[in-house]
């Protein structure tokens, strides 16, 4: 079994800290995408949509998507910390706000990276640079909805730390590179981020 | 216990199909989101991301986010059809192919038509035309890879119907709305497509 990832990009890291939080080791391996390493056909046979992280199992079977890999060793690994929830109710709350961190926040940060980065001109062809400035305001939208949340909970999805939590971390990290700059009037979600951030998975 | 939706909308339509074929029957409330229904103080506090469908349970917790109202219903009704997928591997196959279908092809296919209809405009502002460029593209890339899956497959994650052919059948039927033209050389998408459409759940 292994991981194939690009180190430094988002989607991986999500990958990394779910897997610490869940005390489970896999092997990585990197490849550059910078560098058209996820273009070639034998990494196309693994992903036809031709991004990582991608796991390989030992018989070779390749399942890609962040969430679906960290579903996976959910699955495999179901003691605590059940960081995709508990019982009916306690999963469902835990995948809306996965989906509302996700579709709402680190989409946004994400495709506004990718539609106004120099480095990723060739990558995202074309670069859209109005879609770039409205994905920063839903950015700056979904902070806002993430921090009434946080008002009256410790974490994204309640009271535990779940993926709801880590991708709201690796998008308020990816702020940085794409430029988009945190609202400083956000008092529950700076709680909340120096929180996450310090946690030992952070640096997986 | 109640599903606040409207029925023209195509993530409503999701989650009836899921239902259906589930065998379970919820009460549905109409909502016109054309006329800012999604908009007022009430639904916001509902669901502070203003979209349909929310479900609402007895005791007033509101859940929305199409996919975490389907789960909810499997973790309550777990008995077959498993549209979740069985077992570690099955359910991050379905995963997979469940955000493949919403991510690669269902958000094109939804942001084409929000970035071009004219009925979307009050909704969606501003509206960036060449963003709902580069999301046709994108579209029919998706509907190619599909085309590639099913050509070795009954349907989209497999030899069982599950939430990925739910997503991916809405998908294809807003391509309509979004006035995009499915590619006529796709036989196995043709294939599936006849099969999914044509159950009684697709009318749900």
């Amino acid at each position: 079994m292994k991981i194939i990832e690009t180190k430094q990009a988002p989607n991986p890291r999500r990958v990394r800290i779910f897997l610490a939080e869940k005390g489970i080791t896999v092997p990585y391996e990197e490849v550059n995408l910078m560098k058209g390493a996820l273009k070639t056909p034998v990494f196309t046979k693994l992903n036809p949509v031709q991004r990582v992280p991608v796991l390989v199992l030992d018989d070779g079977t390749a399942i890609s998507e962040t969430v679906a890999i960290c579903r996976y060793f959910e699955e495999v690994k179901p003691a605590a910390p059940h960081l995709f929830g508990e019982g009916a109710l306690g999963r469902a709350v835990v995948e809306m706000w996965q989906r509302r961190m996700e579709l709402g926040l680190f989409f946004y940060v994400s495709q506004a990276f990718r539609h106004t980065h120099p480095a990723m001109a060739h990558l995202e062809v074309p670069q859209v640079k109005d879609w770039a400035e409205v994905c920063k305001v839903r950015a700056i939208e979904a902070l806002g909805v993430l921090d009434a949340q946080l008002a009256g909970h410790k974490f994204v999805a309640g009271d535990a730390y779940t993926i709801a939590d880590i991708t709201g971390l690796v998008a308020v990290d990816f702020m940085k590179p794409a430029r988009l700059t945190r609202p400083t009037d956000l008092k529950h979600l700076d709680r909340w981020y120096g929180e996450v951030s310090t946690r030992p998975s952070a640096k997986a």
